[in-house]
């Protein structure tokens, strides 16, 4: 708000009350979590006040600020001098919390170093290079987490690689596979999602009100000197030069919407197949620690794959926000620059807490081959239908073989038998096949295919280095 | 987190710090607005204490309560007596917030009420109630603001009911229209959002572990009294009795949800126009206070509408979420229920801020009846050519008049003249049509239809009543 | 461009190919309904042309065009009379079909009539309103649909107000509940999106080139007739009368949208909770007549479920598209309104898809109440922990009697035991309760609180009548 | 129901009508492109029956199946040899369409052939792989046209490299910037998007019913096959091997759903400007031939911009339907799977549509240097104000200097006068500065910066080239 407008009209609060500060009490996938800290407002504030600072350090560097000023406003640089909920509602006025910060950090430095605070930059400079910022602070914890999730199921992947489990195909039992297989997948898209977030590239944004740098040229009096003064901000940053000022091309964003939303929604798989399997009926895993519920003292929950879902549903429709922001009209557009914020901290909230609930539920997880087993033999050897089609049509012909089998796989549901003793007793087939063999293509535990080679296949895969050797 | 993960492991940090904290930094569109207060995690805690009190007090009504028990928890039910980050970080061990909560309301009543606390109730009943509670306190403030931006956009469509401007189709001048008649059609879309919240039926919910209202009716040896025992529970928080426990039936999540995206896209309708006609070439509106630039003095930005105009962008994602939650599995979905929370509190917020931001603006809006007579004369008058065709085709036939037309128009805008005098001059005409009729025919400012009489009959329409006298 | 292009075409085909035709392979849910048919580009296509012969009409009643031009256009205004593809090339050049359309139709009809064609009207007079005669067309076969969903489900509900089975939340057995209540939220549900379909008001729109009537009126010689135009040309489609030309006010779409998605999405309810209940490890429900699959004879797929879940997930995205298309700027929008016609035409098809499948598969469900019971007893008893917990605290002491239950809840677990047997050889209970009374308390089947009440109370509600009369 | 429908059918049609059938009416972005042709039903059911012929042959490359019989297949593997329409139809009982697929090719083959149709497969494996070819086949046709825009956006960029025009933030000029970067930027998105698609790594998908390859390996005889089979068929079809079935793995899937709405929103930016700067105050550009009006003869709409805008607004959504597919549950999930094949076909279109109509828009786009002058002064030269501010500093101090320009920035603006005529005739810079350098300082043309050098070096950017070595 403009100071024409008195305190407490028109539905403004003082600024003062704590009332409409969010917490992370409706946010428990995210609450206490590195990714929620690393953020915060609070680490908003820090990776803007690191952009002003290393503008000013870097025109220093090219002779275009006095040392001592750079020094000076490194040192104001530090969030903790800042009230950041009065930014926050000074940041009203102007529509970004920039434009309150550069008056307050001026007010902070000596007058000597006042003239070059934010000197020649726009505030987008600051808040874009904050959010790579941000960004780059908080990617490798995410990919830690993956990491560490990808080697939890890379365990279970090969303690598991041969034990057998139901294939399921549209929730019924189709043919089985091996728990290894499964959690080799889960591997897989751990790792898929810790390459992708490697991948990007996070550049600093300089360009000065319209992307043309021409004020810090003309106020250092050096013409040209824009491109320089570029790729110095971005070195005493850490991040990416950039090619060109990307206030209206957005690629930086968009690229990292899309990573972060990817590796939300594809954590959502594990989950899936947690929730699933550990139905009361099915009961295959369980989470190390289930959650309780204050009413039931049986139950154990798996909060920690059900928090990874609620993750998993948000995050696509929020990276939808941010490409839809790709269309950033002029020089810097009225809306879809602004809309860009929250959504992006969100996904990267969102992205972390998802990897880090995924590392737990993976480290932690109880595998249950014994209810695997006995799911499996629940449909009376049904499941090895494909296979014994096959083999008994080299013996009987084809028509003759689908026509037993469809026969006697009725007889199994209908009396709840096993399929392989019905064989056994099949006038068709006593003398041309003996028992065993009939016993062994009956066996689904027998029937798991390639599985245990796929795994062997899928372990061999590494994580991807970091191109800039980030650990 | 459960007692078995030590505190500062795993990414958790130990509750202290406030590093994660939002307080609107980043959400300048909300900061500091009614909305932001009344849906801050603070709001959310008192209605999920809200939600206990008037339970124990519904069954004390019914005689399942001791009435001391009742005014004990109620007295207890006061958000400042709670820790609100705590209760977040004890939310992940179930999965949500009120698990912790019931603890702690427990331990804050003495021992004869502690039995009485969340009696029969399940989380979801507590916190579905709660999010239902918080609607019904913020939604007022958002029709209230619908309701100021309708009267002041109703104001100025009776102040330029007939003030001429262009009508604009694709970016291009089409034919002239009223200012008066845009400006009632910003009231028409605000009366429309202001109607759909106020239709909307915010029920409590009651259910107990899984919809059956089964532990209410025993704890209280009163066999078939959960019904009874729901529509009292309604009727103590003033909110509408449900059909059915409704915590997989979301219909009421749903149609809260596309009401207030509704509210927040038609609302960007107005900002869009605004934008458009604040830019430098064109001119016709300003924001009463535009927002400054610190490196540019000249500058004066149309802030309020662009923070609607981002506000706009956010929401229709955020309803998706929460549309896809309706396919709610089970008695309570694994994930489904627990990605609403955060969604549907931004929406509450957005829409609020985005209400409020445009009664500010359309009680500010500076308008230019010049300018907009300057820009409808830019194209010379081609604006008219529709009508022009129509009264020439009388006097010289169909085919011919188009001919002329087409040939004086591309005269007017390679010589820059106007059309009215190249058609005055044309030999074809002299003679056959006077001079003072062409030039009223060729004067956009005369072509504005029956704009002014759609006015009129837009603003005999008024605000629905709230079906349940709600103000 | 590949070398297969002919040069200088850009990659345009000649229009003669059908290559580039969909006919609903990759849409099994929606192939062969009357949903598809009502919404394909030839009923869209019969739909403008029945709002241009209506448009001449009531240009005729009102004594502006002369009747034999309205009958000559009406008589024209057939549909296979016109080629959909050439139209929807030549649709290219001004970025919508009516304009090729209006050329067609005026070579169509007689020469007296060519000047009554499209009079005075835009091509988005034409899209609009036919978009909402194909939704007027559509919802009827959309609601029927549902309300036979609802009926089959009101069936399942009765008949099975009393059959016991588990209720889940989170994946977990957490006490018990009949499949009548679970049938009736169905209903429930399947009311909801009828009655929000039955209220929606679908409007005519004509405005004219920028929404001011301007040309209907002076083409007519007849100042001020636009409103009563506007409203005869909505009577004779059948359409309400619009209170504003809505051009840029897109409230009629955005209802629709979120009416259809909302209705799709719910949808997705029931569907989750047959492909859960049909799960091989459950097998509580299966579909009349599930699908087969050509590897696998033993197979029985919920198909149905799977068309109705795949719907569900994509209508909400769709939704979002349309909400955004409300800030549509200026008196035509470039590219928000023709963003709206392919999601809009896919939220019906689907909706109405959605609504088939669903009834057929309500019709045709088929419920094993023997399963039912068996996975209730899964757990030995512990669903009924809640209530025991509440009964035995009366004889042993709140604390006491959690513990003992604690205690013996661990136990049946690992010894896969009876709760009951276990409580009724419980030394503690001995002498205090009796052992039939125990068995009670613990059977869950006994467990289903107001379960049946809800039903009767929920199947009271009846569907909405049309609010016009509608069937 | 409509009674106009046969008893029995529910709905269904008999498949002979063409009503259903979508021929581009509604989708004038894509009507007649190569995009639309490359990923009709037609060009999808090749794909399929190009996997089928591919799959048969690997095995015969094998020896798991006779040469004469891979022959046979592929022979048959035409799509003019099928009904599309009737396969659509078709697919409903299972679900997909692939099911009836394999049974019309079965009996399309000769008797010898018939066992080898689809041996060993699932649906899946020819549904995702025929996918993976359309998008393989529709990639280039879009990197081409993104190619092409890119030298038509480059072309302008360097013959605009210094032509002056007003950079807008928020609608309002801020300082001078050139056309050429701007147009360079257009190039850079272009080029990060034709990047992002040329990085795309497409795998064939062969898994068997649950992905472990079992099938194909006993029916071959030769257990542990299954890894060299899917090789060998990836190679028959030129696409990649994978490293483990994906049937729930959707890297695949999400990758190319990601890439190309970024490729159609980013091509919204230009779109957005074109939109914008054509509009009939600012008429910097115009498309090269317009979209006429029926209505109003004077107008030529920006009509492919606004075809690109609108695809643009489409994108987002589609993909965050298919990134919430990542979370694809079991071994083939019932609906994830099913909701990914129309809006996937739906952004390939989307995107190939996108950037036909981008080239076209570059290659004929109409640049006014003479208007962009014109707009650039405006604002009687404010828009050098922040430039004039640092210069002044140098001569009057800080304070006063900005002082200075405020009052007389007012006054230009109240007397709509040069501000460089006013700072010549200020009292208090004469003797101070000379009036050719205030001339030069309030020049906008002379205050672009390092415009000039960001073009230079934006266009050294090459497009990456092939990793596979693909055009």
């Amino acid at each position: 708000m403009t100071s024409a407008e008195p305190p407490g009209t028109h539905g403004y609060d003082t600024g003062l009350g704590t009332d409409g500060y969010d917490v992370g009490l409706l946010a428990p996938v995210s609450a206490g979590t590195a990714a929620e800290r690393a953020t915060g407002d609070r680490a908003f504030l820090q990776a803007m006040l690191d952009a002003e600072a290393a503008l000013t350090r870097a025109q220093a560097a090219l002779g275009h600020a006095p040392g001592p000023a750079a020094e000076a406003v490194t040192e104001a640089a530090r969030a903790d001098g800042f009230d950041t909920r009065d930014l926050a509602l000074r940041a009203r006025a102007g529509g970004n919390p920039v434009i309150p910060l550069v008056t307050a950090l001026t007010a902070a430095v000596p007058a000597h170093a006042a003239p070059y605070v934010h000197r020649g930059a726009t505030s987008q400079d600051v808040l874009d290079t904050a959010t790579m910022l941000v960004a780059a602070r908080t990617l490798p914890l995410i990919t830690a987490e993956l990491h560490r999730a990808a080697e939890a199921f890379g365990r279970l992947a090969a303690a598991h690689r041969d034990t057998p489990m139901a294939g399921r195909t549209l929730g019924q039992h189709a043919v089985p596979t091996t728990f290894g297989l499964k959690a080799a997948g889960w591997r897989h898209l751990a790792l898929d999602a810790a390459d992708r977030l490697t991948a990007l590239r996070l550049p600093a944004q300089l360009g000065g009100a319209a992307g043309t740098l021409a004020a810090f040229a003309y106020l250092a009096g050096a013409p040209d000197s824009g491109p320089e003064l570029s790729e110095r901000y971005a070195a005493e940053l850490g991040l990416a030069a950039p090619v060109l000022p990307w206030h209206t091309l957005r690629t930086p964003i968009a690229d990292l919407a899309t990573a972060l939303a990817f590796t939300t929604a594809a954590l959502g798989k594990p989950a899936a197949d947690v929730l699933l399997l550990a139905r009361t009926e099915t009961a295959e895993l369980a989470e190390g620690s289930g959650g309780g519920s204050s009413a039931m003292p049986h139950k154990s929950n798996p909060v920690r794959a059900t928090l990874v879902a609620s993750a998993a549903r948000q995050a696509p429709a929020l990276a939808a926000v941010l490409l839809g922001s790709l269309a950033a009209e002029d020089e810097r557009p009225a809306g879809a620059w602004h809309a860009e914020w929250q959504p992006l901290r969100d996904l990267l909230r969102l992205a972390g807490s998802a990897a880090h609930h995924t590392a737990e539920l993976a480290e932690g997880l109880r595998v249950r081959p014994d209810r695997m087993l006995e799911n499996l033999h629940r449909t009376r050897g049904l499941v090895t239908s494909e296979r014994l089609a096959a083999a008994l049509a080299d013996v009987l012909g084809r028509a003759e073989a689908r026509a037993l089998l469809d026969r006697l796989s009725r007889r199994a549901a209908e009396e709840d038998r096993e399929l392989a003793e019905l064989l056994v007793a099949a006038p068709e087939l006593i003398g041309r096949i003996t028992s065993e063999r009939l016993r062994t293509l009956a066996d689904p535990a027998c029937a798991t295919g390639a599985a245990p080679l796929l795994v062997d296949h899928a372990l061999r895969r590494q994580p991807s280095a970091d191109p800039e050797g980030r650990p």
